[in-house]
């Protein structure tokens, strides 16, 4: 029995997990069908635009849908509208979506002037395939879809873009036109609101614009620079992480980026996992993988001493960089790279601390995840799978822990039945940014399969050896990708107690700058992050410029504000608080980062 | 003409620099010549006790001597006391050292029946060979030695061990003796008695009874694994140089642990310092390489946008992990590993800012290291080696600015003259510990190497590109290294803004442990660390324990204290405090962390 493992921490997995809640289902499915639908709609426009058109394929995806087309000439924005033109009509007629099976033979005959179809052909063993029909145009398909094109209710063509046949790029180069579809107008028209305010707050677009981060393509693909201002931000999040650990009795440990090859064979990585993981490094004859996990290090550290059932809980954790393989073509900013620092921690408990520790991580998560304005959050709490390691028992009595502590705490979750990794039960825990998307962030998951691969026990108050449970958990997730969901979450506009620059001074004249210069010593001397503007600009260049880099306060300084030892206090919105003594903005910055405002 | 680039940063250079000042210089030569005559002298002594002895080498270290011998059987301690006595014998005797040079077919008869000297010989391409004789003992050897044997004033054979001849375990693994040799009795028994306060705080021997750190051969050699309670103490270490250098402006960056190799080829480390960087990592085609330094990253941070003089002094400050081949023989516990993470930052600063910028360094360091209780320095200033690249202008300008601060700041240094870098003048620091010993800590290096290969500039306030200067610095060095040095210079009894465990409670009897618990909780949430040890021990059982761990309170409760609402506070000297209030003893605590006592 092959028992898949690609990722025994379950975090990356719970990172790129897709999955919705079951009452989401249904509209989840109805899209899918209803893009799936326009995508033929699309193409069948596309046909009668170039007779000549070759379909290769036309998925629905999360937002959306597209088709890739080798066509006569390259296609351009005018023809978008020409197509979705055709497309109105189309879905103007109503007509059926008619599904039939037929054999390879019989489907070669329908597509034998469409290459790509019949590469697909050749690649299905099964000899019962299906073809969709609506109108006149036929399409390779499994479906589903709408009954009629008429369901189509709202759709929009957003792109077009350049794609390899299979991805492959010594294939065919075809033309690939994005669009999305919905069930309503209004469902459209509130995606593509979000779509343009997403643009406006693109990380990337942002980080570069604020100078929080660098990808270099001399040092490598999905690599992170954090440049002074996003490693400044970057080192506060830390910090909070730190001590909030802290304060609820988690040591923090370090191990290293890189361990032998044995160590990987233990963990079963190299078995199950290695095609994510960077190619070894030789050594004295030795083969190392830099890590894609952290745990085979924490077992190991737990591992170095008896462990006394007095020890438990330990509560290890790390910001631990790990590096996984990812094909470039799916790398994108901060939200999916190559190398990421994990907010990781295990938890080695005996049977009895089970609930306490979960509720422990659901209450570090809310409090963690609050302190950035987070308070939506959607709850996911997966059980046993089908094909799985460890006892039934066990797989019950950590259910039942995550199950009975969801609900002591009053939480509403989604019970996702045998979503669970192959290792164990798992609660995930989604949140909502300020422009109502979710992400996945926080997994908690408890491990069967470690502990018994590395033979870890303690020894209990009865004086026998005993295996403890095992919980991974990550709260941010990985800090690269919580980065990114942060700067788009604030749209770069990082709250006070984040903001890389908390107030630039802005002299107006040049003889207002040692006022400035002294204004900026005595507030840095008070722990603020305070900039003064020394160029020869004027001060309306200066507030611009304060307004592009997002800083919460700009101060301005002239000889009012001098001779009364105060500034001039204006914020980021526009809003002019006047002239308040240096003494009092201090204590009002302190505030907001405190309460982190 | 091949430039040795064996360290573009310098920073392990220097760690392992064994370099004196110019003054200990004289007694440093004195001491070799003793321990080298010390060596012939046992070599004298062996061949007494077994004629049929074959001779390999017999050089001087660091802190002595050893010889290597081809014996008739096992040495034991008992032989040691037995070469000694002869060893007294022949330095009572006071025989001169005499030197002649030979061929080398008169040296082949000489040694004919010593095959380890003729193999030696065979290997020495001059024929001109250097022969020392004592009494009727000669050796090949090109000294120097002291006039006589008398002249050894104090000596000790300390151990024997095995050795492979020429360090390669397919040849003969022969008997070593080391030993020690001094000027006078005086000075030998000092180092002796440090040599046992070392043994004493050998941190590796403390690291696993006060559970700070792991090595784990399923990992691999080098490689530190940092434990909980060593966990604490180094994030506590890097929450203070954190903060040290924001206070000084300092940005705090992040860059990847990998780069692909054509970074690596731009930096020049792959042509000159391979041999001491892990084999590549293959990933789509492209070789990437652990780094073994961070340079090349800040320095594309620094190039990833147009800079003006206005951003100049850019201090880009990286807590970075580094890799390091190092041969599995040298690898020494946390002072010399594969592995570690360098407090490293590189200052880009215009020439008008050299010196402002060198001092800068310096005052850190003084701050930093005197946190640690580091108070006699030793300084170097090293200057332009013969070999080097750079304008002598700016050599003279940077080597200038070294000095100036130097003499400005009133420090006593050192002149090293030709002994910088090939790429540009230093700064070394060394400190010495709690048992006088020396550690090379803090290094200062100009770079007029990676700006050329880099090609970075600035816009100057003339609109032109000019080249910044560049200063690689580190101030602890390596975190694993000076963890080391403290836990050594300590010797594991942390000072209380250190300890991962400031005070334990000691519930005298099990009614008084709820007491006890709520304190630990009113003393954890005051910021301290605290633990209760809630075993059914006795209260001296308990004391014991703390006084192992090296906890520098522990407060007792009994029923007076109860009643009192105190704690009896004992140190880890031993003193007794008596009953205090729970509240005084977290003043107490509290001041001690903020004053770094």
């Amino acid at each position: 029995m092959p028992i898949q493992m690609s990722d025994p921490s379950g975090i990356e997995r719970a990172l790129e997990s897709k999955k919705g809640p079951a009452d989401a289902d249904d509209l989840s499915a109805l899209r899918e069908r209803i893009r799936h639908s326009a995508s033929h709609i699309m193409a069948d426009a596309v046909r009668a635009m170039f007779p000549e058109a070759q379909f290769a394929i036309g998925p629905p995806t999360e937002d959306g849908f597209y088709y890739d087309f080798q066509l006569p000439r390259a296609l351009t924005e005018e023809d978008l509208s020409v197509i979705a033109e055709k497309m109105i009509e189309t879905i103007a007629s109503d007509l059926p979506f008619e599904r039939r099976q037929v054999d390879s033979k019989t489907a070669r005959r329908i597509f034998e002037d469409q290459p790509f179809k019949l590469e697909i052909i050749d690649n299905i063993a099964d000899e019962n395939l299906g073809i969709y029909t609506h109108g006149d145009f036929s399409d390779l398909c499994n479906g589903p879809h709408v009954d009629s094109t008429g369901q189509v209710k709202a759709f929009k063509l957003l792109s077009l873009a350049g794609a390899y046949w299979r991805g492959d790029e010594n294939r065919p180069m075809l033309q690939r036109i994005y669009g999305t579809a919905f069930e309503s107008k209004k469902a459209l028209d509130e995606y593509l609101t979000r779509l343009e305010e997403a643009a406006k707050r693109d990380h990337r677009k942002l980080g570069k614009e604020l100078g929080l981060f660098t990808i270099h393509n001399e040092i490598g693909a999905g690599l992170i620079c954090w440049q002074p201002k996003g490693g400044r931000i970057r080192s506060i999040v830390e910090d909070f992480w730190r001590e909030e650990h802290l304060k609820r009795n988690y040591s923090l440990v370090y191990s290293p980026h890189i361990g032998k090859s044995k160590l990987w064979e233990t963990s079963g990585h190299l078995e199950f996992y290695k095609e994510n993981m960077y190619s070894a490094i030789d050594l004295d004859d030795q083969e190392y993988y830099l890590k894609p996990m952290n745990c085979p290090f924490h077992i190991l550290m737990y591992k170095s001493s008896l462990r006394s059932y007095r020890e438990l809980p330990m509560r290890l954790a790390e910001l631990g960089t790990v590096y996984r393989y990812e094909r470039t073509g799916v790398l994108h900013g901060l939200l999916r790279v190559r190398g990421f620092t994990q907010d990781d921690a295990h938890i080695f408990c005996r049977p009895d601390q089970l609930e306490e520790e979960v509720r422990g991580v659901l209450e570090l998560t809310f409090s963690l995840l609050g302190a950035f304005g987070f308070k939506d959050y959607k709850i996911y709490l997966a059980d046993r799978p089908e094909k799985h390691v460890g006892e039934p028992s066990e797989w019950t009595r950590a259910t039942d822990a995550l199950r009975n502590t969801l609900e002591e705490m009053k939480l509403d979750y989604q019970l996702d039945v045998g979503g669970g990794a192959f290792y164990g039960p798992k609660i995930d825990v989604k949140i909502e940014d300020a422009i109502g998307r979710d992400w996945q962030c926080t997994t908690i998951q408890f491990d069967f399969n470690l502990p018994q691969r590395f033979d870890i026990t303690y020894i209990g108050d009865d004086g026998q050896q005993h295996r403890p449970f095992m919980v991974h958990r990550a709260i941010l997730g990985s800090i690269e990708r919580f980065m990114g969901i942060l700067i788009e979450h604030y749209g770069g506009a990082f709250p006070v107690w984040l903001a890389p620059v908390q107030a630039v001074i802005i002299p107006i004249t040049d003889r207002h700058l040692d006022y400035a210069r002294a204004a900026v010593v005595e507030m840095r001397s008070a722990g603020l992050r305070v900039e003064v503007d020394d160029r020869s600009e004027r001060m309306n260049q200066k507030i611009r410029q304060a307004q592009l880099e997002k800083v919460p306060y700009m101060l301005i300084v002239g000889d009012k504000e001098v001779a009364g030892g105060s500034v001039s206090v204006r914020l980021r919105s526009g809003e002019d608080l006047g002239p308040i003594p240096v003494t009092s903005v201090i204590e009002m910055i302190r505030e907001k980062v405190e309460t982190k405002a």
